[in-house]
């Protein structure tokens, strides 16, 4: 007893996009745009100069101009790098950059171009068969939310949608900005639903649930029935800076836990990794689904936290080698660095002599392999070593399976893993997809060279000869 | 480790049709497609005369002139019917008129309108949200087989893809005019994969495979691979004339089981029902997504096997509410009947003043049930009675449950059922949603009371006095 989860989140590479700072659409500019800031509070800077922390958080009025437009104009370099949804975070109105304080929901942002800027983002998306992702922010609203407001002025049918002290309210974390939602309450619930269902009937695939462990798993639960009720295909995930396993009321988690196990294991403290990621694939139901993300706009970027370039692209190599929907944070695919928020919120470079080309062509090379073998889009976990790593993809098809090894260390590895799978025969060929290397089955087993920081996937090879095949009685 | 399953199969209710007794398209005629069928040996008839049985088979020789172009035409009535689903029997070249015998899998018969009929159905299809599954008949071709033809002439490259004896070849039961393909062939396999990726192109949204025991577990999970690894989104169901459970190499089987049950127990001859079909559900672990059948192209129709309407009636209620997807073949929901091949296999009825308006509107309203409730789509089976048979669907959402009664006997019932779910809370609420009956939960136990001859759902109902939510932190 689950919900159903979208067949097509399997085949899934998402790119997320912070709207404000990927591009300005329709040949704009942000002076052009001037007004739509400046009468709301905010103020505008050049696309160039880097966002800097503010006292009292001013940088979140700070606005660069990008807009729904944009993204729509560069649906040709998504495709071209080989992403196929694109996650995006708050859009609806809402005087800040990030739009995580909500003023109304049933608005699209203006400043992001509005709904219509949203209708033709859709339209174009379906039409080269890529997915949207919205980003549902309802734990809490902004205090200038339109239904706040109205609370605070006393009004009785939006007074209990919130939790009034004597002489404060309940904000998130106490929070000020940020008034929390009394989720039990029927007036709520209808308020929540009424904006899912909006967005789904217009045609998106999908929300992805702002902070998760503060909606608590009975509201996630609340709001998967009411997406899946409205159609089996659309795709829930919850934001979650835990350890996954269990939290399956909903299609997936963003997996902060993933990411930090990476870091923590290239930067050579973290003895368990392959066992952990072990027991987090057998735990967590849904794994095939969550999104393993190495950056996002909460955290560091990828090139930041790890400057070794090697190591990065290790990281980024497990990232799409272990069960999971990859999720690529914008401009980590060309290279770009950046702090913590807001540093890591800065604005898009186009200017392709800032790109690092090598890492761009090694996402487009390992995306390509993860949207072509079924082993690394729904392929099972078998550890075969702890550390270098070594696990293999267990496919239904034995064809399909792949081994991933990876090794972080400056000395070379020879070892010896057993391959859990009675399909696989003795003296069956396996080929390094990234170097070509051969190994040959020997009874169950298969001897692994690997170079010092270095990482592969051995791919079984069929080999037929004299039109005799093996394998013709086994799949 | 398990192929994903498309979800859209949740959400569907499919329509089987066979194209040759179906509708003729572009206002054309039999006798103006004459020549189509003549040349090639068959011989046209008129929509009304009933298919009759002719000595060796020459009533598959016998062409009423349906076409894909016809069923372009019909998706109106479909969409007003409710399904969203069309499987189509073979429409492969050949010469016989159910085509299970392909000359060549590569073509679309011209009698059926060929590949450009095929591709406006899809385009139609698609355009209106619906899906298109195709018929594979891959144990064996017909003897007509342009592959076969080569073979019996002695060419090497195609001999060993069927098995020659001293003086005869392997026909399936060893019917000479349907030769086998020896499936462990690497050209067999080479064959049949390029058949299934052609249609797929072509945008096909999933096949079912003709007789999945001779086709057997390893080549069916050979097929089921070449699918997914173009898409997880694409379908694949086997044909199953045996208990299902663990046949999950496929998406879901053609459930023949089920029809013999659900015939046998309105029959009065099935004293296990309930417990049967829990067994069953248990065990199966696609059952969500089998098909739910009552009749097909091979055998009686339903008219003819259940006369009594009433209980036709409530086999089609059970084939609505137990865990699967519904297929209605063309017709029978209009009340046609027919006993076995060919008279199964009649023209469909276009004349309004013909059909059973009761029924046709009776499977308009549990089409519709089906298509709006979560616990129908793919809720868990709980049994609370074997006989009278009550089950509870229940839903990762509460408030989403349902139960289902069934009392196929001349006497009312009364009874107690115990409610297996910890959510469902002292005093809540159910209404039926046939007769409008209202029920109290009462310590986890519901007493239902069932009409002689009666069916129903009952639905739970959250009952809010005063703004009060007894299960505001359920879910």
């Amino acid at each position: 007893m689950r919900f159903p989860i979208p067949s097509w989140a399997f085949d899934s590479v998402i790119y997320q996009i912070f709207p404000d700072r990927f591009f300005i659409g329709n040949g704009s500019n942000v002076e052009l745009k001037r007004n739509l800031y400046e009468k709301r509070g905010g103020r505008i800077e050049n696309w160039d100069v880097p966002p800097k922390k503010k006292e009292r958080s001013e940088h979140v009025k700070v606005f660069y101009g990008g807009d729904l437009w944009g993204v729509a104009d560069k649906i040709s370099y998504l495709k071209e790098l080989g992403v196929n949804v694109i996650y995006l975070t708050p859009i609806f109105l809402s005087n800040s950059n990030h739009k995580y304080d909500a003023i109304d929901y049933f608005k699209v942002d203006p400043q992001f171009g509005g709904i219509k800027a949203l209708k033709k983002l859709l339209k174009k998306l379906h039409k080269g068969n890529m997915k949207l992702i919205l980003d549902g922010v309802f734990n809490h609203v902004g205090k200038e939310n339109v239904y706040f407001k109205k609370a605070l002025k006393g009004n009785k049918s939006f007074k209990n949608m919130f939790v009034f002290y004597e002489k404060h309210y309940r904000g998130w974390w106490g929070t000020k900005s940020l008034p929390e939602l009394v989720l039990e309450e029927i007036s709520v619930k209808e308020y929540i639903t009424n904006v899912l269902i909006k967005y789904l009937e217009l045609g998106i695939d999908g929300w992805r649930l702002d902070c998760g462990q503060d909606l608590g798993p009975e509201f996630s639960r609340y709001i998967t029935s009411k997406v899946k009720g409205f159609s089996s295909e659309k795709y829930v995930v919850s934001e979650l800076w835990t350890y996954p396993a269990g939290w399956d009321m909903v299609d997936g988690v963003m997996n902060y836990h993933f990411r930090e196990n990476i870091i923590s294991y290239v930067k050579g403290t973290n003895k368990n990794f392959g066992l952990y990621l072990e027991r987090m694939y057998k735990e967590t139901s849904n794994i095939l689904t969550c999104w393993n993300m190495l950056d996002s706009h909460d955290t560091e970027r990828l090139a930041t936290i790890i400057e070794d370039k090697f190591l990065r692209m290790f990281a980024i190599f497990l990232q799409f080698t272990y069960p999971g929907v990859p999720v690529i944070y914008y401009g980590t695919e060309i290279g770009m660095d950046g702090g913590p928020d807001p540093e890591c919120r800065k604005t898009m470079d186009w200017n392709e002599n800032n790109w690092d080309i090598e890492l761009r062509d090694f996402y487009k090379k390992i995306i390509k392999l993860r949207r072509k073998e079924p082993a690394l889009r729904y392929g099972g976990f078998e550890l075969l070593n702890n550390d270098p790593i070594v696990f293999m993809r267990k496919t239904p098809m034995v064809l399909d399976n792949l081994i991933v090894y990876g090794n972080i260390y400056d000395k070379p590895y020879e070892l010896i893993v057993n391959l859990p799978d009675n399909r696989i025969l003795s003296g069956t060929e396996y080929v390094d997809l990234f170097n070509d290397e051969k190994y040959y089955v020997k009874g169950g087993t298969l001897q692994i060279r690997m170079s010092p920081r270095s990482f592969g996937i051995l791919k079984l090879k069929n080999t037929i000869v004299n039109n005799y095949d093996q394998y013709k009685r086994i799949s």
